[in-house]
């Protein structure tokens, strides 16, 4: 998807949210356990319950991972099913990738390649082996890495704001830095948790245009309106995600309609921002 | 598997070599190009032909995941041919993974597991993400996780090399520092790779008495020699990777016999250093 086309289905819906498909066959509605197909089925509800409150669907790979070979079978069924569908949204695999050029190359067809098993339209990378396993990633058109720069979780102080002695910068504003000469504001977004969105106004006056993809916002404690406040450009320029607060709303037979609520309240608070 | 197990096993066969198992079915040889299972062929042939020469096998999970769900499949009829083998190898799952601590259990899950498809026993992890999304990965006995700290391409020197102003320390030296914290000498090793062999003689500094995973000797222009000199232990603590200069050594039926001599003249270089 280009940015453009991204931007105008933001403004379509009047929402910038990503629905994130975690889905663990541990938590999703008892009455679905142990059905064939379990987690397709549970994904498909969650779909067609918010498609029109959000832009975007994450799957984490670890999840469909998790239940093995048969997992990834059930996220191709999910992704099949996104692509067939009348309603467009953008794809992203949340797989924290990245290798030497040789082996990002081969993740790049596992996940963006048009004739891949799933066809995404975005891939999340991890920017710790530098330019070299991030690049590959950009070849096919139309297609985004997400590089993570400061993440929501508590193991992001361990490493990404050590200071550099000879730039004077924090190791996530070095990788926005560095990263803007790899790719560009139509091929590249930055991973930025809503739990510190404090920074978000230091993220911004490295990469001002650039899309930001905004994990942390419902169970890990990330608000909205701060992220908001600190994170929108002109072109909106965030995608907010929330998945646990959405998706595990309710573990009975209404947690599609539940997931529809909480997805149309978010939707509601960013159509106010936009 | 234990520690002292490794051990025994790199006493036993002389050997300190873990071959990686990156299956490109564009490389394969051709007679195997199209046949059922052809990743699965390719790499029996090659564990049997390699088996006497070397203490670990180490799939990229990239290579795998380009063929999309049935390359996962193929991974798995892999793993499973190792584990029912007579001949016990390591086995490391390459898949460069981490992410937040719920994530990280997943992936834990996936790969690390008893129960898993693929019942690994160490995998691969990018420290960006810091502590909590290292130590899920430590919960299950006698597994192991191998750390990345100084990786093999041209991109480590893109962020692994900046010199912290609170510390004094480079990126990859507070990688070793303080992980070595989360895990203990039993269930964590790092990635320091083959190109950097200089830089060795740092790491020991750091983790003296650790088990390194070498990759980039062969194809990447790494030398056995400069490794073993800056890098072994009383205990070894290398298993050194090559992956294309074994497997790709020929693409003809000959491929294996081939493979074997390729594993067998780095097995006979590191008896020497035993």
């Amino acid at each position: 998807m280009k940015r453009a086309e991204l931007i105008d289905l933001i403004r379509e819906r009047k929402s910038f949210l990503c629905v994130g498909l975690d889905t663990d066959l541990d938590k999703i509605p008892q009455h679905l356990q142990g059905q064939p197909d379990a987690a397709f089925l549970f994904n498909k509800a969650i779909i067609d319950a918010t498609i029109d409150y959000c832009v975007a669907y994450k799957p984490n790979l670890a999840f469909y991972e998790a239940m093995g070979v048969e997992g990834l079978r059930q996220l191709k069924l999910t992704t099949d099913y996104l692509h067939r569908l009348g309603k467009r949204a953008f794809l992203i695999a949340d797989a924290k990738r990245g290798d030497i050029g040789n082996t990002s190359r081969q993740y790049a067809r596992a996940f963006l390649a048009p004739e891949s098993d799933f066809n995404f339209d975005a891939l999340t990378i991890a920017p710790y082996m530098g330019e070299d396993s991030v690049t590959p990633f950009l070849v096919y058109p139309d297609k985004w890495v997400v590089l993570l720069a400061l993440t929501s979780n508590k193991g992001a102080f361990d490493f990404q704001l050590t200071e550099d002695k000879a730039t004077g910068r924090r190791l996530f504003e070095n990788v926005l830095e560095r990263s803007r000469q790899w790719g560009t504001t139509e091929n590249m977004m930055y991973v930025v948790g809503a739990t510190k969105a404090e920074m978000l106004a230091d993220v911004r006056r490295i990469v001002p245009d650039s899309f930001l993809l905004v994990p942390g916002v419902g169970a890990q404690g990330g608000s909205l309106e701060e992220v908001c406040r600190h994170g929108l450009n002109k072109d909106c320029g965030l995608l907010v995600n929330s998945s646990r607060g959405i998706i595990y709303a309710s573990n009975g037979t209404d947690f599609a309609d539940r997931a529809a609520e909480e997805a149309r309240k978010l939707q509601q608070q960013m159509a106010q921002w936009l």
